[in-house]
């Protein structure tokens, strides 16, 4: 059997969620080729050794050069913060390395395309971690729209809130410094989002008009709370949108929602039917078909089962949930079962280049006060 | 004690409503004057009469112009369809008449705003009947931002979504032609939701960008079901807004949003809390405080009660549940001891003009593709 | 037209009720008598005259004897508190009135048999105030079951939960004094969900076995807050049961059961579907069918509207709402467009009387520690 | 470090999801122990072999006795129908391992005392695979009752059903044979209600009176679709029982409820607040303090977070939710660090014992129609 032999660069809030689901997805998918995780870096050699005990790799080291060099690592899977992607996937990519990038894909439209264009140069895959659409429960959705279940889709309403930075008190950190992050909640939290839409809708965004607002201007330095600094990226923006088949879309996001833990949801009207959904009820999906008889119309609750995509693999009974980790696992199933017969992966730097390059229109349509067309970036 | 009488014009939809609002109100309400349902209007006199009796007003006519002229008319209560609104409104304060109009006022900002200037100047008093605000659960919403329980507001999220238009099928009726409705959702729904927006951030919409589509470009002629008649105005909009007090703002509408039957809904983020809430669960509300214990932080579901603005008039327990018609009756309680102490009554004819203002700077921005400010309108 | 002219007694909690639906009654429905609202009894002539005044009753009276004897009174509504039920009744009986008794009918079920008997032998229509079976939304969750939509019943759970007395400093009232009251939560309480039960699965209880306690042993004296009194009758009390027809049932009250406002609802499983409601969400109902595509297997939730029983008459758009009132304004439909064809009502006195049968069979059950036929009372 | 070996029994339904547990729990937890995955037991050395490649463990065998009786193992994992649950264990204990058995424990609390009695002699440890209340949502209802947040528990309501065999045409399988299952509902569902009940409220059950009833009283051979086969067990009970502090419950299970996928829930109320908590959104808690200002009272929904007892160890985000697997991989953190400091484990093979005894209390109470206390069996 064909070996994966995976280099981890980055095991943060992120990269510990790549090692749960490399730990259980042999177990709960057939794969096609062996997973072995071989080699992980951290920023010192001590914390990288603990942190491969930790999730079982066998090999570490203290600096990422030595994984995108190493002949035996297959694909390199960046868990960093947002400003090293670029590097670090250019360096694997310059070594024939496949590339998992966790999303954003970098902090610019230009910068993903670099990615994207070196990529497709070096004629290695790549894969993005937009691991949402791989919860089954959306993927459900997805069916549902493509079998015509709905009918044409005429609205999508999506927004992706989270409240970690809620609270003004908490001191400024990476997210918050442009050269870091780039974007704030728009690239954070809004990346996903703006994703899923062309996803679920099943067309790509044309034209945008945004709007954000830095609503908490300065934060404490970590160092000295006494002193104030800048946060340099927007707390929250709103957009506008129109999809290339004409669907007309708005898209929310916010890091300083009060009371949204995981408030990424949509709305997906149709002319037939309607469909729902919030990510903090990753489990169900609630879906409203216009046709029923008139006098027993409504939202159906759907709990996702073993008749849906992908959740089988997980338990046979219906209902029984599936958590965060999970819909890692399915994208690591796609990882290694797509490398192992040399297939293109889903979705790919071409895909994170066009959710960067909708990011930059917003932010552009933002400074400018006017709708921007994607093709202008 | 004093008299308010009542001159009704129109009995359909929404004047049935009144009709069950008046029958109720001085039961359920301790009113500063007596309640007279005087004079009643239709398009003939048999269907005025027939009205009149299931309405329990004292008179009728088939000619509005009785009632805006009858000496023993004190109010005129306009629930024809909203071209005529206009006509009718100039004629009753014509004749001295207070008048109690439903929403839109007019079917432009420039007919509302005539409209405006002639009750200014004749000194009657003017109600519209945006008659979700005066329903408990919304009045407590307002309560809470008010008294600054979850911070000053960052950001509110708007609908209103219904289905009535949802089928193809369904032929065309007034609401579809410009000359008899002016704007489609927009002005029929969206005037709901937009009026609410002001009442709830506390803060005037100052500029607008919006979308809009006919997504159902042609009906049945309902007199000759074969034939296809253009709809003139949109099925759906939205908008991104900004208020006075730099708050930002989404607003969505639609009449053909699957599933929806009294969608009008909003989600209020204030630094320090969350306020959610849906019509079709019109007897709760969902409020988020942040400062909570973390470790007990969550979206609380208030059912209203006797402690919440006007709900103990209905009932003393709480959770008992408030209907559609009880906020109209909310409505009457204003329009009668308001009139009973000679009191300007909220939201008033400059209300209705500057709600008509916004739908005119959404349009205009659709049109021009571009954010308009209202002052432009 | 024929008229039928009230005499209402007692003007406290359901009292008030009672007025707010005589007075939207004849607006919201056609009926087929001219509603009078003719004469108001209280405990004193001064309250009731105000009450008279408020309820807008023609003539008042500070001794109920007055109502039962008057000869222009056609029906009696008894809003008193329970324990003086059976006295009045009684005596309107004698005096050949129709009778319209709040629930429960009477203390004990040997008290609702002399009723019963009495009005049997009188020929006179009765009428008890079950009011919540009124609620279109469980109307149409009886149409559900009746058309056989999910198949056979087989097992009912009914609950119905308040926290009126959760507080344990909450004095004494008259609700937990035996000679006032009779039974607690069970009497006041469980009298509706028990006749629902009835109601919805379409069979008559026929055994019981219940347990009970009072949680809260004693209260502050109304009058000497330092007294404590003891609490005489049960907080709370649960039962299973068995139907006529076989199918199983658990049955649940409380008046201490924190957080619940209105707490009656239902989960009714048959054998190809299952209903779930409560009337603090009254205007939806969840229903789901086994018959349905097993991949899209789900609870729908329905939105009261146009094509349900009864709804139309309040609004004629779905999803907008009913309140506590309306449901009364159906029943007092019932009570006047019955007696004005001489036709029997529903719930009558038989179904009080089998109601407190019922419910003197779960006491019985609780002291003897043994399951109890309903026939052994 | 110490090793834990592992030999597993059984690999079909729940067999898999312990696999699935063993994958990640070493990631996901850190463990005081190595736990090797030793040793997989199936019917034929064939499904053996290709099970324990699956669920990578070292080595297979198509006979369990050859588990039970190996040197390499320390501890025995019987995931078997359950009517081979005794055998196993005893004989793995006879051997000295200690024991994790898949729940019910027996087919009777006769022969789970023999077990329990067993391993007592043996000094072995035992664990009893009760998975939901692992779970961090149910960990937090108990730390909060704990914490006496919610005051003293008066009321417990529990129900585990769901729908598995609602169809009557599904063939009849072990689930429904006497011999092989034992119970039907109360053992496959109920054992995990009563279970948890005794769990939440602090103590333990009493005294019971049950009901139940075989609904659908037979189903195809599965050989022979058109022969009917006996139901042999129940298909729904219920019953009314009381907790040794005095605390009332009613518990409630059935294989035949439509709709219910994982319809595990609870509401427990105490004298200061009230939990609610339904396993099909397994993720969030619902609470309600009876002590909140009386004008914002209401149930808030928590989303499980990095606050609450074992989620920060699956993501360090609040609301990113939980699957059904990593309940099991909380209960394989308890087994390993257990074993590994040589500490008893709970719940373990005293508390399936107790439970045996009260479901089996339970069934005698149907059979008798009386009360039955626990002691009795």
């Amino acid at each position: 059997m064909k070996q994966i032999r995976v280099g981890l660069i980055g095991t943060g809030y992120i990269g510990r969620c790549h090692a749960i689901a490399y730990a259980q997805a042999p177990t709960v998918f057939p794969l096609e080729a062996e997973l072995v995780l071989e080699y992980l870096a951290e920023i010192t050699p001590e914390l990288a050794a603990q942190k491969a005990k930790e999730f079982r790799f066998n090999r570490s080291t203290g600096n990422w050069l030595d994984v995108v060099q190493d002949p035996n690592v297959d694909v390199v899977d960046i868990c960093t913060p947002n400003f090293l992607h670029k590097e670090i996937a250019l360096a694997a990519i310059a070594h024939g390395k496949h590339v998992y990038s966790e999303k954003p894909l970098a902090l610019t439209a230009q910068e993903a395309k670099e990615m994207y264009n070196a990529a497709k140069q070096a004629g290695v895959k790549t894969l993005v971690g937009f691991n949402y659409i791989k919860n089954p429960t959306t993927q459900l959705a997805r069916e549902i729209i493509e079998k015509g279940e709905i009918g044409e889709i005429v609205h999508f309403y999506g927004t992706h809130n989270e409240d970690y930075l809620a609270d003004p008190n908490t001191p400024l950190d990476w997210h918050c410094i442009r050269e870091k992050a780039g974007l704030g909640a728009l690239g954070d939290l809004g990346a996903h989002i703006v994703q899923m839409s062309q996803y679920l809708v099943g067309s790509y965004i044309q034209k945008v008009i945004g709007d954000m607002e830095t609503v908490i201007k300065t934060r404490p330095n970590p160092k000295n709370i006494a002193e104030q600094l800048a946060v340099e990226n927007e707390d929250q923006a709103t957009a506008l949108v129109r999809f290339a088949n004409g669907c007309m879309g708005t898209i929310e996001t916010s890091r300083i929602a009060c009371g949204y833990k995981m408030g990424l949801s949509y709305v997906i009207i149709g002319t037939k039917g309607t469909i729902s959904y919030t990510q903090e009820r990753m489990a169900e999906l609630k879906v409203y078909y216009h046709g029923d008889d008139p006098s027993r119309q409504g939202f159906k609750t759907i709990l996702i089962g073993p008749l849906h995509p992908d959740y089988k693999n997980f338990c046979i009974s219906a209902g029984h949930g599936i958590g965060f980790n999970d819909q890692k696992t399915v994208e690591i199933r796609d990882l290694v079962n797509r490398l192992a017969k040399n297939q293109d992966m889903y979705p790919d730097f071409e895909e994170g280049y066009k959710v960067s390059r909708i990011l930059d229109a917003i932010t552009l349509s933002c400074e400018q006060e006017r709708w921007v067309n994607v093709e202008e970036i």
